[in-house]
């Protein structure tokens, strides 16, 4: 068993959240290979030192002076360090390697990467095992983007040699080389590439909650917690606008099946959840999750007959992508049909849409309406479990909630609904209400 | 007030039911302009006289004898006269005359619409009025298709000058100069067209069942009659195969917006269906009709980050649009669409139309499913009626019938479901009963 632990930068903020980790770690053998963020927030209003970084690179391609700057951030280290009471051990030759870079050659990414490559630093000597340094091992192609080839050739060379290591997050080495950055997803995708190369069995991706939760904690209070999820539908929760992890942290350990497990460092007894490509588990509840998004207008379309009219759907979805439009949905009835587009994309290009629409497909009438939310309920469970639809709606009629739209047939995983703006919460915590806390009647 | 009355062939079979026909129409005086059909079936295993009409125009065009056949046909006739004890009336000229044309220049359609003239000449000298042939007042183009505006002007003078008239429906006169036979719809068309040219305030559609019904009664017992019905709603449930009047024949009427009363001959007492442009009378359900059919196929398309692709969707449905399919649902989810098409139209196509979607389209999946079964729930009552969504999936699912796609949003006045053909029927019935039956849950 070999495992792959990344830890966020609550985490890893100060020496008190260092030790949890020490902890986490070597109360299991095999959390072999640690992925550190850099330190973030120690309190609500605390500066992480990524930003810190930041404003030190901005200061210093201004050409003023960074010393006090490049202090305050040793300041946040050396805290640590001494809360560790790591002896022998000191980034005084490394802090001035860093300004000196900083003053002759600013680079917003060296800059930004440092933030990881120093608290890797302290990790390794904090837990006596091997620094690898991530541009020595992670590689990135001439387009900026991984070269996932390279990358896995040298740095599962790399760790055969190392049976445990730290290697710092969010960076590698660019085509120049320069250190250069993941542009989204940070260490959750080094966390990624690492337990791809090492072919771990599992990778940990610590964090400060206990897991992603079935619906926005701004919308429902307190929300459970996903025991399970697989890859779809995270894909699916994250495309309808849950905070879950980008797509470039979950390629790398998606393509060879190796699962996630989402873990909180303040509560490590907490199982977490377990993102996976699929699974046997029995579910708790028959709705994995639940996310949406507000801000999409619908495009009427009536046309006598159009359902017997080869070619009607196409010509109309053309004089969307003439303008270049995408659509999200697109209901039909008997001699009407709705295109679902983004409020934002569309807006400004309306007029243009709805000539393209009279053109080419010659249409009765067509009328827009704005503010429709979209929302989708996500569950493998749903497949089995007759009555979801019914219970779904039910819960919103209840609610005084009008459903202004329905799809579901594409994907037996989830259904998706369109609801007026106003009522997107009340929506989302009917349904959290009724799959989740009336679990009972479920 | 005006009222056209069209009779339908059963309600014209015998002299006992043109007594019932006369009844009905003295009761009123506003029923001014009969539309009469052919006489129909007398009892189950009886022979329509159209049918008996087209049968010796086949004799005749093979130069057969007709003697026999026009005698059976001409004793249908006297049946009627004598039992309706019509003095100084024969038809003995009008036999001479059609059987002298057949056997010089048989012609199918003149031959298919003696039956509404003759039948028309009873009901005038019955009810004492005057008989206008309608191939003096009903004209077709040369496309076949009928000169409305030649029609109008002539029927509505000739009209204006009988204050009470029979038109035998069916037929009128070609661009030729011989008699022509409405494809489709065939009295109903007629009696529509009075309606319009002589301005009446009600067209009366005299058949034998008490106006529409909410559902197939091949597939529930007994379904109620529905009360009022707008052309809207008759479009879509005609649409989803429930056999209500063809378009032809509401087209005129609607027009000019003259209500449709659908009635029945041997129940004269009953209201009968209302079709009319649009009503506040209150409903007795929400729910109008339930119509669907049999024998869909669904292509399912999967591509990761379809939603975002500009052009995707335009290209799918080309694929279709290239080999002449029409579709009819496009439900979408995240990364996945699927088609709904008529299963007879696709299957002979069905891997021109892959390959097609894989060339234009570029999908990372394509799978195909037939024996898809759509059933929409049509009601103007479901735009103000909360829950109804939720009721009728609950309804579903109670009896265990599986839900394969939901199309609603396009028009508020529809659902649109889709099961196994297998659950067509029982989902009907689960529908039915819900709305119908348990009205007093609603």
């Amino acid at each position: 068993m070999k495992k792959v632990v990344k830890f966020g930068g609550s985490s890893l903020a100060s020496a008190e959240q260092f030790k949890k980790v020490g902890a986490i770690i070597s109360a299991d053998e095999s959390r072999v290979y640690v992925v550190p963020s850099a330190p973030g927030k120690r309190f609500p209003e605390d500066t992480k030192v990524t930003d810190m970084l930041l404003h030190v690179y901005e200061t210093a391609k201004a050409g003023e002076d960074i010393t006090e700057e490049m202090k305050a951030i040793k300041a946040r280290y050396d805290e640590i360090i001494t809360g560790l009471a790591l002896k022998d051990f000191s980034l005084d030759k490394d802090f001035e390697e860093i300004t000196k870079k900083l003053v002759e050659n600013p680079q917003v990414d060296y800059a930004a990467s440092r933030g990881e490559f120093l608290n890797g630093k302290i990790m390794a000597a904090y837990l006596g095992v091997e620094f690898i340094d991530a541009a020595e091992v992670i590689f990135f192609n001439a387009e900026g983007n991984l070269n996932s080839y390279k990358t896995e050739k040298v740095l599962s060379e790399r760790l055969s040699k190392a049976p445990r290591a730290v290697v710092p997050g969010f960076y590698g080495l660019g085509k120049d080389g320069n250190v250069k950055t993941f542009s989204r997803g940070g260490s959750d995708v080094t966390g990624s590439i690492v337990a791809q190369a090492s072919q771990a069995d599992v990778y940990e991706n610590w964090t400060d909650v206990s897991g992603f939760l079935v619906a926005d904690p701004r919308i429902v209070p307190n929300p459970k917690p996903i025991k399970y999820i697989t890859y779809r539908e995270l894909r699916e929760l994250s495309y309808m606008g849950a905070s879950v992890l980008h797509e470039d942290a979950i390629f790398p350990v998606r393509n060879c099946g190796i699962p996630i497990n989402i873990r909180n460092t303040n509560v490590p007894e907490d199982p977490g959840t377990w993102i996976v490509e699929s699974t046997c588990q029995k579910q708790d509840y028959v709705v994995t999750g639940i996310a949406g998004k507000k801000d999409f207008c619908t495009i009427f379309i009536s046309k006598a007959m159009m359902n017997s009219e080869i070619g009607f759907g196409r010509k109309v979805l053309q004089a969307f992508e003439e303008n270049e439009i995408s659509f999200e949905h697109m209901p039909s009835g008997i001699d009407t049909m709705t295109i679902v587009v983004h409020e934002d994309e569309f807006m400004h290009k309306e007029q243009r849409v709805v000539s393209a629409i009279h053109r080419l497909a010659k249409p009765d009438s067509v009328e827009i309406e704005s503010g429709l939310a979209l929302i989708a309920v996500v569950g493998r469970g749903m497949k089995s479990a007759s009555g979801t639809a019914g219970k779904l709606f039910s819960a919103l009629a209840k609610d005084g909630i009008n459903i202004k739209m329905i799809d579901q047939g594409s994907s037996e995983l989830n259904i998706i609904i369109g609801v007026r703006n106003k009522d997107f919460e009340p929506a989302i915590r009917a349904i959290y209400d009724t799959f989740i806390v009336d679990k009972k009647k479920n």
